[in-house]
């Protein structure tokens, strides 16, 4: 990672603000031959994208990909891929307040310390709208694995919004894409779309966490001890905006088990070994075991609210702020394939990665 | 971040096995002229040594640390400083049984997949014995932030044993260094010493969760996109043995939150901007805010018990595995100073990441 | 230097083909503060651009760059900085009888052997058109150097075409934007320009030796071992298309110099050290002295030229090949821009780089 | 590179000062299973150690290496290896005249301005006893390139010595290791004998030109465009001590040629393509050919002489200054196994990098 790059060898470099004329990707070691299309690459973004129902922000943006480079006859040649998304509902009016005084929450105060000034158009390169340029790259990613490792998949939802969570009893893959909330319990989705509406009227937001899991994946991959599978994918969704937690597997609750409870004890399958459980999210030792690669991460509760917050200015003034706009009342809602995407990228780069240092070793067994 | 090697200008390269002559650190980009002598460095790996009380491993090492290169006349001169430990109690024959066995929990089983061939002494390159090269170069990076910032500490201590977390109103950090388990609450550490001395008895282990702050942290340091601060952060602890969660502030806990609390609203004050709460942590869009940068992980419970648990062999045959030899408890507890070691390389890192890319530019506030 | 990235901090990450929609450059790194316009990135573009003269191919190109991000108000923000030039005559029906066969002195044959396809109009990726982006880029590192280093220059200029050097007695500076081949020697000048008429006449084409010198580099840039500030010129000036060679101050020539010639002696002026020559090219230990830096390049002939050559199809079939297009009969001209953006482009990093790693220390002499 | 690491999947570190206790290179990236031994490493050292012959410094070094890491029974295991050389024969007494005055040609005066301090003990880090770490690293590089590419061979020799060139009709492999020179000409190992001892006797010493020759590259290596295989060669050799000039087959000659006379002709041959010359030195737009890969590099004459030369101290005083002590009248000699350990490195990393890149894609031609 190295400021606005991440990866290995597929390596994305991320480029763009949220007022300024386009945004986008650059994707560098994409394997030949893998087919990149720009329909392929909307469905993600389209998934992202915002204006899609009333719980997101209702700014609208096509959000259409272009790829300006590394495709020739429909299949990735090995070389750069660029990806570019115009900004075309810009309204930079509606953020001309916070010109002057820096929103509590967000980064206006820490860019304007750390550089000297800033774009304050709609938080410039803090913004969320980032996180459109990694959606393209995870596509890109996504393409990549299909060729590479039939069969593997990657699948993001909310597991908990505020403090109400989801019944893993009712848990039910097939709901995800049914409700607004990319929720697995339906039940929940209800319960979830009555808090929205009231945060909303209360000039509030909420907070959520969001769960992705990669299945399919061959055991071998992560590169210990500094590029460990587990570290990569902490440092990957951390990087997104509002992002506070990472977990793995049974993360934070692994304080609470005992060695005997956590181990994940292994049988002997007819293709190899078989864990009797997955405590550890997929990963021993920074590599891949072959079984679900289960990540989650904690986003923050959107700081753009219309109740106001105390703050300063860059005079240095005290005043009270009400961030207005069209805002997520929960930014978690659209990071789930921001997740997704970043496990895509993630998971391909070490496949890759793999591949040059051991050329796919793989200890025998059985 | 890649492979054995992380940071950006603060570079550390770990080296060594459980087993072998010896391990260490070759750390790079240490600024020249920073006073950094044996003593000084021992003092942290004493810290987390083996064997200092009942609750450790009894293996017996002096982890005592050479300076091979890089320093003259008891300053650093700008070039890679090596530090090496020699293994002086390998006593390798405790381990032979699992040359053959994959241990539940361990990273036996991925390196074996992984590379094809394994050194399965103490778990070879997976051993946690690889934190004490952390612990010395993170002794280097706390002379070079001694030297460049004044006043910065950082502390770690354990706030969570099992499912038994410190009162928070109890914290003491003067009682840090007066139990075991670096715990600031003297309640608690009572308790867990009982417990653990429950667990050893029932063959039987249990996680943590350690606390890391830094203190006097300069507003400004983080790379955003992808060498945010808390992004680095999380890939520094989530490399560490055993640790499966990482949080930044709230943590986990963000995702209950409303927007309303989860602002931490900013008066000015005498010296520049005060914030009435610190839920981000002391970092805002990947940016430290000059508030405490405060990081928590969780390690899971040894996976090294003497419990008999279910696993394969390298033949494919399934069995029963009690791992013998002398195991922490809690692995949690000498965690401890490798979470201070990261946070102090990392921030380091970041400090001289800055100087680099703004040359220290910093807005004005008032 | 990773793949299509370059440089340390300063990051320069190039995309895009000979014949795509665009090329461009994602610059990352360029400090906070630093005016950046159109109109003065222009200025370099045009230096480099097709079509000038008549020893320059007729491919007409306005190499028109746009900025889509990182720039505010006029001035770098410190995030990413796109630049893209779209490809407007791009006449691809001239390349198509190139898609089967691989032409001679080309990397078509490397570029189907590595990645298993090819890009075949125009080169694609491996056409000396990419380094349109690195003149864009290095439009960027100048600006940034204006504003670090007030009073550093960047020249390039040719000294030998085919076998014909310039004399060094008629070194004129004035001279260097006086004719078409940035030649310091007007007499030399007008010989090319009958060399190279002469060659466009019999379909050939001639190799050159370009210069760039640093003036006003301040002393301590360079990150030895293997950052060295010649390493990283020599890696840089190499990258660049047709490049055989790279010479640092006297070059290939030191072989012959004894130790008493080659010693560059010091006198103590009133500014600090004197030296009272420069062949080390402004370098010891990989570390500038703060004399004129000094590299040089040679540029083979194009291979592109319209007397058959023998070659092989892709199907293995042999035959002979004449390159049709609008070539350069000698592509050393438009490679001094690209030479000057590449020295602009490590200069700047090891400023910067210097700046993180030592603080700016400096011995004190005198 | 980065610092003092080079390479991208196979990453050498080297650490250590010409004085210090030890000094050595930790190898990460290895891919598992390759034998590593000390007797083969020793080889390579043996080559490159002081005291060989009477052209060479007295200094007595046994530079017996030591593996403290990474090898298991007899093989890699894929993760790092340390490779440790101890200093025995220090002396500093002989170089204490050094500490406040610079040498003229040594990098003692830009090793004080960058970092404002320095081990003056022997050049400390810029010593070319650093290089004894990277025949080291070369070695293991060699270990794997023999496992994984069959009949490659990498050889070195030196072409010219001041500005005595062999004779290319002479050129007889078999004579390289008969003569002190690693010279394939006898007539020109008789030759420089002579100038050697005379150059001795004056005081002076002499520059060289080494060629290093890799055979059985496979095609398709190289990464375009900024770690393309030639400028990554020409970074490794530059970073050489007292290298000046770095060539790619016919490298600054190229400049004189034609288009015409470059192309580098193909035919089919039984095995795929045949070339009809070299004049591209085996790489074509940065990527391998399958040819013989040739590179050159010019080493200056060895700056420590018993001339007197002009230079100042720390205190700024003017004076004349000898070197004493026992230095190699031609660097260049022991500079041959260095050339070959670097292209080593540089090939093997290639190899793995590909590997990871494209999976070895491979277009198919015939």
């Amino acid at each position: 990672m190295s400021f606005n790059t991440f990866g290995h060898l597929f390596r994305v470099t991320t480029w763009g603000e949220s007022h300024g004329p386009a945004l986008g990707a650059t994707v560098d070691g994409c394997p030949p031959g893998v087919p990149v299309t720009v329909d392929a690459l909307q469905v993600w973004l389209d998934k992202r994208k915002p204006g899609q129902n009333k719980y997101t922000t209702q700014r609208r943006e096509d959000d259409a990909v272009r790829i300006l480079s590394g495709v020739f006859e429909g299949v990735s040649t090995g070389t750069p891929i660029q990806l570019m998304i115009e900004n075309t509902d810009q309204r930079s009016k509606d953020y001309g307040d916070i010109a002057a005084s820096f929103r509590p929450g967000h980064a206006d105060i820490t860019y304007h310390q750390k550089y000297g000034l800033r774009d304050y158009r709609g938080g410039g390169r803090s913004s969320a709208r980032e996180t459109a340029a990694r959606v393209a790259a995870g596509g890109v990613a996504r393409a990549a694995l299909a060729a590479l490792v039939p069969g593997l998949t990657i699948t993001g939802y909310i597991v908990q919004m505020g403090a109400d969570a989801i019944d893993r009893d009712r848990f039910d893959a097939g709901q995800i894409g049914e409700n607004p909330f990319w929720c697995p319990d339906a039940t929940a989705a209800s319960r979830w779309a009555e808090t929205l509406d009231d945060l909303r009227k209360s000039h509030n937001s909420v907070g959520a966490i969001i769960e992705v899991v990669a299945s399919g994946v061959p055991a071998g991959l992560g590169a210990p001890v500094y590029a460990k599978l587990d570290s990569d994918l902490a440092a990957a969704m951390m990087s997104i905006n509002a992002v506070k937690g990472v977990e793995i597997g049974d993360g934070m609750a692994v304080a609470a088990l005992t060695g005997v409870d956590n181990a994940d004890e292994i049988r002997m399958g007819n293709d190899g070994p078989l864990y009797l459980s997955n405590h550890a999210g997929g990963i021993l030792g920074g590599i891949s075991t072959g079984q679900d690669v289960v990540v989650r991460f904690a986003v923050k509760p959107t700081s753009s609210i219309l109740t106001p917050r105390r703050t300063i200015t860059m005079a240095g003034e005290e005043r009270e702020l009400i961030t207005k706009g069209r805002h997520d009342p929960c930014v978690g809602i659209r990071a789930v394939p921001v997740g997704e995407a970043m496990m895509a990228c993630v998971i391909l780069d070490h496949l890759l990665l793999d591949r040059g240092q051991t050329g796919g070793a793989r200890g025998q067994i059985g």
